[in-house]
């Protein structure tokens, strides 16, 4: 029995019949899957001659998103963050686990979350294999488990002297979709929300990126401060160039709008692709991408905006900083 | 810099420079680790002729522990509950990923919790290979991997008609350890506090149970209801001789004391491995562990105390419920 509002009263779901009745459905994919939910762990297999790229990202209530955010986009952005994160080192999803604290057991709430997450899911054909559902502060985690071809993942920290810097898709969309969000009049706000609310993450871009790219990141925290972990582990610095970036046109307008020329650079959520690539081996990039800049022996990372070096912050979005 | 009470203030210590001073000077031990925290993934390699054993717990402050907990004692917890999970399908950890959300950047509190956290993984060999750090509401949640060979995990669904029940361990010694927290008067409560505050993951016994045992639980949320796990998926029912239950002479004091017998049979936290073994492979059994009933065709878990079959109620704790 579910009350006006959909909310559950005590007793009526438990932990139980919501999982088996929001999580369970998803037909498992993979004939690596030999055992999903229901067990105390799940069972996989790794096929011979790949790596387990395995990561995990949380989203936090008034955090990571307003209060009363729609929770379909909710459900898909969090499994997009991790598989960009699976995207950034080529290695294709496999299959996920969902850590669910929840304040309380709302079905509409977790019919939307589920269609959210299980959607985007589907699409990559990844696994829900696993997962614990607990009560308290709305918090979400996923961890994820992806394959690479052995010894071939994309790092951090394989940035070579002379490398062009790439990256796919356009910078800023995300960081104006909060703007937008927060209150900025935009006249054509629907690419921007898009991709704030519902990331798509580069997944076929970073498995066709293997064997050509050097080093790679995904965009979340922002372009300087992302690139900033590619410079800081490679050893090595960067010379961006701010006209060869990749704006869309409303980004390019709120710029005009406001001068803030700085917020496609330092805004987040983009969950685009940041990575370097050796001049010999430019030619073989089969994706479409756009060159941003170059690898340099000297540190730091130099922004040239009309000609002169820019002042530029590389420090990334830090919690408790 | 730190202020008296060692809480660091804002923009004192950020996410990644708390993530490498707490978490990222653990020594990785195994060979199969090729890459730790610091980028996107952590890389892994399984082999050859094991499966990945998957499995993901939370806690969460006012629910899973009082707030003000021991940190050095909950990230002891954390790790075991999920190391349990693995040793419940006879899986010996391979490495784990921490999902930590803060209110603030304690240090005091990080170096505790690492403390416990990382102890634990060192006895047993597990790497800590990557996470995510946000801030919020106190949840903690940790995603373990481990290997089992091909097709030899222990599963709830495997347990057969004629099987004998056993446990590892004592119980109720946890269920102890929470009313003396809730203010029961126990003469000596050290073994009940032990057992609640820093569970002891039962990995050797688990492992030593393949090719003996058929199905397998670990005791987190009471032996009827985890019981009540394997007759829901087995399809079968249950004999237990209340006479036989390994109990300590804290928790019969206790029962003596108040009279609630059923205590120990529907408190959580025990994290001692319940499974069942065909009589022919009963002299196989080479770990400590007690005979407690047997599986029987009829559905239902029936308790034989003084000969007298009494009602039990086999649900688990339900989060929502």
């Amino acid at each position: 029995m579910v009350d006006e509002d959909g909310v559950l009263s005590p007793g009526q779901m438990g932990e139980f019949s919501l999982i088996s009745r929001f999580f369970k459905n998803q037909a498992l994919t993979k004939p690596s899957t030999h055992l999903g939910i229901g067990d105390d762990c799940a069972l996989l297999s790794v096929p011979e001659g790949f790596d387990l790229a395995v990561t995990t990202d949380t989203m936090v209530e008034n955090v990571h998103f307003f209060a009363g955010a729609d929770a379909k986009q909710l459900g898909h952005k969090l499994l997009a963050v991790n598989l960009s994160d699976l995207a950034s080192m080529g290695a294709r999803p496999l299959s996920v686990t969902l850590a669910l604290t929840l304040p309380k057991a709302d079905e509409n709430w977790l019919a939307a979350f589920s269609q959210g997450l299980l959607g985007l899911a589907g699409r990559h054909s990844v696994d829900l294999v696993g997962g614990d559902t607990t009560c308290g502060p709305l918090t979400l985690t996923v961890q994820a488990l992806g394959l690479v071809p052995h010894g071939k993942a994309l790092k951090r920290s394989a940035a070579k002297v002379g490398d062009f810097i790439y990256m796919t898709g356009v910078l800023g969309d995300a960081g104006l979709g909060l703007k937008i969000k927060q209150g900025y009049p935009c006249a054509s706000p629907d690419q921007a929300l898009q991709r704030f609310n519902q990331p798509d993450p580069q997944v076929d871009a970073g498995v066709a990126l293997l064997d050509v790219a050097n080093a790679c990141i995904d965009l979340s925290d922002g372009l300087a401060g992302d690139l900033g972990h590619i410079l800081e582990q490679s050893q090595v610095g960067a010379s961006l160039v701010y006209e060869s970036l990749p704006l869309s046109n409303a980004v390019r307008t709120y710029i005009n709008d406001t001068g803030d020329w700085a917020m496609p650079l330092t805004a987040g959520d983009d969950y685009e692709l940041c990575f370097t690539v050796s001049p010999e081996k430019a030619d073989q990039l089969s994706i479409n991408c756009t060159k941003i800049g170059v690898i340099e022996a000297a540190p730091g990372l130099r922004l040239y905006k009309s000609g002169i070096i820019q002042p530029l912050i590389t420090k990334s979005y830090e919690h408790f900083s």
